[in-house]
């Protein structure tokens, strides 16, 4: 069952602000300007979004071997995550207890122990101290209380996941919820990344998530995708716990998401592990609350990553994990998807910046969303429940991305007040292809 | 007739900074050095200076025909300026009305309608939204309340003026006030810039505008303007509305000011429309507050344009405009008054530069004027009411510049609260080469 | 009699802060984060020690002859050091009284006057304004008070040491102490600078200051150096004034610190001017509160002067100083000394730079000190009394730098509360060679 605790502080949003995001849709308002520009709500969010939730960080393959390790930041916190000789993986903050030096200065390899290079404390691959020469008469002083600060870490479908709150936080899976179980047919684990690409957006991580949200921009933006995936063919998911999606359905002749779309631009990579003949059509996305974006195609999986700056600059790591044996072939080419999803990132980043820029103004106080665009404000209501300090929305108000006419009928869709579905799955499958124009009340 | 609003809010500086402004000339300082550094004092000058006055931006010509645009960012804003089909100019802020992107991407050109790069919303070239799909049911939302959001525009001698507020300004011309008569026997309307430069000085724009208002640091500083036009003959205006200015001798055998500056130095370039005999042979300078400086040469206009970026870092944009028939002779080659302006820049923005150094230090308070300075304290004055959210003194206290003996009675001149004399062009002619020592009173 | 006055304002840590300090030194805590980090801090700091404190700015023979000047930048202040035709040196703000611009442009070289290059107001070498044009009717106006704003100078050593207070501060021998009998058998006021390096540190100054107080890094950050000077060979002096120190001891073989260090390797450079044979086995290190490093070698003199330019980043002035008879030697060469300590300074940077990014970390709240570092404390606890408002301790809790067996009693080392000794340099002779585990009491 997923659970929440409320957040302790008290909402940085005023009364009216968090009404006007909450409405039902047709009637709501985006986010407050001020939510993407000003550095305090940048800060609130470090502290009690980015140091409270569950933050995908990695991969376990990027710590695949006993004694490896990888550094890491995390709202500026500079992170060991390392694989134990027992395969365990944990994480420590980087700082030795002495006098705060950082203590590990690679970026990653294999270490026997984390030996600090100013006054060489040594700690074990388990954080632990275990040497510190002249420190045997101090007083209040012990090798265990003066290990390295470890930090909680989770894994799921071979992501790590860490979550940096003092406090003994939810377990993963409550906080994933039913994505859990939406996703248990395939088996990322073995996946690997064949292409990594790091951008650096001139926007708020906000407007980033917003514009993987909806593709209400995508004949505009993205001709190329619109081609293959056409924006008004697909659905959205009831999500309850930490996330939020849908799909959008390949069209007659396309086999995947590459720059020679359509019929052989797979070139004989073979379905990923649990990808069922109905996924083979599909294309899922999931954004993973609050940093993570899956996009699973039927041979790959995207990857993207979100790392904030500064209110108007965002770091986004870009993967595209195959499996293993796809990659062993000897003609394997990741080009055509890395290419497509190069050029597609780009576009919205553009996009994304121009945003940043024009909301920038001190005439402009929040906008609106088309009825194209449910998704977007299923994401800003997450983003408003956190700045209240309440647990995440139950569902999103509306679910249908679509203003063309119903083909069938959608149970509760549109209906705002509806209670809990506890199988966002199924009610996801059961609207495969739906276009509904929801009678979405006032 | 000149009228003005009181600004709203409350004085930024305490009532003895205020107060040791606004002193008789003699006894009064200069504004207080936290106003050139302060952050938050810019803020404020933001706010209550650049968004509450007419500002010059643009000149007609930068959208000389029907369809034409350009992009100008005032106060951090971005907005489009642009000549309708109906030849009328108007201006919008470059914010998209539904997520707030900045819709118009190029500098300037020709646009038969703006649409949004991102969710391609369409507005006409009066700023209507016309076209917005999948918005079509919504709540509370029309496209006329969707449309782009307007900025006051107005035109005077070819310049394109700008108002930020929100409510109706003033008019621009009893913004202007007396200078709209004052230079109404010269046509700039069709004058053209044949050079433009763009500085980045590190000094704040009040630096800047002080150093326009005198010629006390010419013989040091410009010993080639000093030349063909010494720093103690020429007089000071008497200004009613939102500017100061005054006039300066050219010697004889010197035509004009370029760096062969004498006989011979306008190579044929005729006067512009209107000049006088008596213009020939003096060059105007006036200060439009609040960021416009106007040089008036007997055959060429010179504009300075400041943009302040930061406490301590102004952009000035320097254009050298001639009358069309002159820019179309064969022979027309504007580098020497170019050479000669762009020098005199150079050395004010550096002396500029040393200021905004000298005056960071923290034993710093404020300065004192030197009696060849009133058009120094006029300008201040003009600050100091904004920051008093007062009208502007109908006059400077003293408006002599020269503590050289007096040729001829000068009237009223020195007489720190005289009435305020309708006519301040016909008082300048009046005293055309005086050299007035005013019995400053005490 | 070294006598301080406490300083104006509270204190600007917590009591809890405060004490964890101050405790005995086994079980004291380091400064708190914080105040390496907070922009806050480092202003407090400028304004109640950079600007309190007398701080060692240059050489003499920076201003070596008559008119000779230097601009020196004290906590962000422009400052002009100059020997006047009567030999005093003095020291004013590089700031015009006329409009606050900065008189003085060049870094360096002869003066006859200071002629703003402004408006020509003049000054003469004495501060005092001697000429400014158009001044003559001012108003509660005077050349005397219109000067340049003096600042406190005085002299020692050679050194030439500044203080910014408004007020009259302690003389420089009050707040220097004990440290001027100290060093009195030394003659430095000769020496002359054969090279200088200024280093970028991307690190607080306080830490570069601790990093300077121990050797527990040597064996592991310098082993050229921990080959010359054992870390645990040497003692600490018991201070009384603003300074803290010790030495070390240089292995048998050894002659001075340089590259080549060893037999030979200070090149026919004979001791400076008062060096005992006792002092030709020793290299002493001295922290002159706030900036300043002494490193006397039996051979020549190293100086440190640090900047603080940002919480996190501070200039570090690194000069090698000899006796001009050993400068003036056919075959002086200096290199061998310079190389090692740029080798030695380079080490030093790295591992505080690791430091401050250690300490960045939001978990990190203070450090600990190994019972090898009392006197990293011993400068905390300087720092702390600054931070307090009070004088300094007359004398760090405990001296002794080392866990290894006591060779021969100390007096009253490590007893944290004995009374002031007055003749700390004694009592450090008397310690030569200790190496004593101290009861610390507590």
């Amino acid at each position: 069952m997923h659970t929440e605790t409320p957040l302790m502080p008290g909402p940085i949003l005023t009364d009216d602000e968090l009404a006007s995001v909450r409405r039902e849709y047709r009637a709501a308002r985006l986010l407050p300007a001020r939510t993407y520009h000003d550095p305090a709500i940048l800060e609130w969010e470090r502290d009690h979004i980015l140091r409270a939730d569950w933050v995908l960080v990695a991969r376990e393959e990027d710590v695949a071997e006993p004694t490896s390790f990888v550094r890491i930041e995390v709202d500026g916190e500079d992170i060991i995550v390392v694989r134990g000789r027992d395969e365990s993986i944990r994480a420590f903050y980087n700082v030795c207890q002495h006098r705060g030096t950082a203590v590990e200065e690679r970026e990653c390899g294999k270490a026997v122990r984390f030996q600090c290079p100013y006054h060489a404390w040594i700690y074990d691959l388990e954080g632990t101290l275990i040497r510190a020469k002249h420190t045997d008469d101090l007083e209040d002083f012990s090798f265990a209380e003066y290990s390295l600060r470890p930090i909680h870490v989770a894994t799921w479908q071979g992501f790590v996941f860490l979550n940096l709150s003092a406090d003994e936080p939810e377990p993963l899976e409550g906080h994933l919820g039913d994505l859990v179980d939406q996703l248990s047919r395939f088996d990322f684990r073995n996946l690997r990344s064949a292409k990594q690409i790091i951008y650096d957006v001139n926007a708020n991580w906000k407007f980033i998530a917003e514009n993987y949200s909806e593709c209400y921009h995508c004949p505009g933006v993205h001709p190329q995708l619109n081609k293959l995936t056409p924006y008004d063919l697909g659905g959205d998911y009831d999500p309850h716990g930490a996330w939020q999606g849908g799909w959008m359905e390949l069209v007659d002749g396309a086999e995947t998401m590459a720059l020679d779309g359509g019929h052989g631009s797979r070139h004989n990579r073979p379905p990923m592990c649990g990808v069922t003949s109905e996924d083979e059509r599909r294309i899922y996305y999931y954004v993973l609350w609050p940093l993570a974006f899956l996009s699973i195609h039927p041979d790959y999986l995207l990857v993207h990553r979100l790392e904030p700056i500064a209110p108007d600059r965002t770091r986004v790591i870009c993967d595209w994990l195959f499996e293993p044996e796809t990659i062993g072939k000897p003609d394997f080419d990741p080009s055509e998807p890395v290419e497509f999803w190069d050029l597609t990132n780009r576009q919205d980043w553009h996009v994304c910046e121009l945003q940043q820029r024009g909301t920038r103004s001190r005439t402009w106080v929040s906008g609106r969303y088309s009825n194209n665009e449910p998704s977007v404000q299923a994401f800003d209501l997450m983003v408003a429940a956190r700045y209240a300090g309440e647990p995440f929305p139950s569902r999103p108000t509306v679910r249908d991305r679509f203003d063309t006419p119903v083909p069938k009928p959608l149970g509760d869709a549109g209906n705002g007040n509806g209670t809990a579905n506890g199988n966002g799955h199924a009610a996801g499958k059961d609207r495969l292809g739906a276009r509904a124009k929801a009678s979405s009340g006032g």
